[in-house]
């Protein structure tokens, strides 16, 4: 969406369950797995046996590289084991994603039932891994046997694809939210911080009132009660800030009294006087 | 995790809201997009302005080919826009994706609350749209302005950087969620068929606690109920169906009674008597 890239003047979420990639086939997904662990704070990378070697100095690492984007931290700390065994051995409990039946008996769970049970479990203090295995293949039963549960995905039974860095962006969401929860990077920031007090609006409902009954809108007059119900209901609906009213209040000012008054008025009445205040003194001046 | 395609014989899910992608650059994200939206049953992709043009038949569109794995059906019904009010003219409700603050006063949800939204007005006949934007600027502020409400991803504040195609992932995962549940592809099968009944549990435990008793294992006397009482807990925690009950006892004979008896024996008694009938007839048979 924007730019990759680490942006340091912000928190760092780190920690997580370990990614164990299993046997992977290109240097490409293992960068793009990366990339999708820094986005959900995952940094415990595990590489058994890739195909392609690692580290290496050719242009697959440069793939590798170039597909991790700003992550390319998580690729210098990354471990590599020969057997999966040495891969988990400190762990205390390991999930194997899977998209087909095994047969084993083990729990099988979703993401977002998986990971708050992670979640639980890091917290206080378990180690916890998760496997994924080779990109044609996924993992052979011998590797799922040495899982303690399955993971795997809600998907479209018809296109069950999914590929690697997407299984490990899925489930570093699900550990994010469950160890996060749904913290937005601004959604508090968003809302405007001034949201219009009821006088302002009660001012200017009776303002557009006043100039709708002046122009015959209200008709039978027996509905009127109900036809202002409804037209405050619908400003109430925006939400509107101090700003929104003070525009609304603007356009409804110039449909009721045609073009703008001249220059040498608008500088005697000021740009910032609100409409209320603007109102008490001088019903008819346009509000900015 | 499988290899990628269309697998007919199972069922196909489709509707959800439409896929806008906004002024998209690169041909190969648009098939990667169509990848992720196949996952989650999602299929009304809809391209404004594509940068490199659409369709077209040089090698880009073979990469978008490439990108899109079996879901090429998505590209191929693709409708291309000049403009995004055309894009959007016969949807009742659209979500604006953003990474970053606008400051346009708009509800901002993340895709686990937005999605269920969507869900539900769409299963009472709304035309939902979410709409993505460039993947080096995002959406400019006009065509937020377009939108109803702001979906952003709950995400790593130092790397917030989400790529066009893993946007789609999670907005079509979480509407997936809301409008299917977490139903996966293969839990309900996985489940042994023939967990062992308390009745065999039992005979087995039995069995196992007289022959520890014949050697001693319940010391101090006094600590026996408790010793025993862990014991079986542990082995209720395994969730043993019948076979691994089976496997059990016959791991724990061979413990007791050192190597197996003749083939003569074995052929005597026959392979596919249970535990409990065997031991009723001859307790110290070894179960298959």
């Amino acid at each position: 969406m924007t730019g990759a890239g680490t942006d340091k003047t912000r928190p760092m979420v780190s920690g997580g369950p370990a990614i164990i990639l299993v046997r992977p086939q290109l240097a490409v997904n293992i960068g793009m797995c990366a990339r999708a662990m820094a986005n959900f704070g995952l940094d415990d990378l595990r590489l058994v046996s890739p195909r392609e070697g690692w580290p290496r100095t050719d242009e697959r690492r440069e793939t590798a590289y170039a597909a991790a984007a700003g992550a390319v931290y998580l690729l210098e700390s990354a471990k590599v084991y020969e057997t999966l065994e040495d891969a988990v051995a400190d762990l205390g409990f390991v999930w194997a994603t899977t998209a087909r039946k095994r047969g084993q008996g083990k729990r099988v769970l979703p993401p977002a039932i998986a990971m708050p049970e992670t979640a639980a479990g890091i917290s206080a203090g378990e180690k916890h891994g998760i496997l994924f295995g080779p990109e044609r293949t996924g993992l052979d039963n011998d590797e799922v046997a040495l899982a303690d549960a399955i993971l795997t995905f809600p998907v479209n039974p018809a296109y069950a694809s999914l590929n690697l860095a997407q299984a490990v962006l899925l489930t570093g969401y699900e550990y994010f939210r469950a160890s996060q929860g749904d913290a937005l990077p601004f959604a508090n920031l968003e809302r405007a911080p001034q949201p219009a007090d009821r006088g302002m609006l009660i001012a200017f409902f009776d303002y557009l009132e006043d100039q709708l009954e002046a122009r015959g809108f209200f008709r039978p007059i027996g509905k009127k009660p109900l036809m202002q119900r409804n037209l405050r209901n619908m400003f109430h609906r925006m939400q509107l800030t101090h700003q929104d009213v003070r525009t609304l209040w603007g356009a409804v000012t110039r449909l009721v009294e045609g073009p703008r008054h001249t220059v040498q008025t608008r500088k005697r009445l000021g740009p910032k006087q609100t409409p209320k205040k603007v109102r008490d003194v001088e019903p008819d001046v346009t509000p900015e």
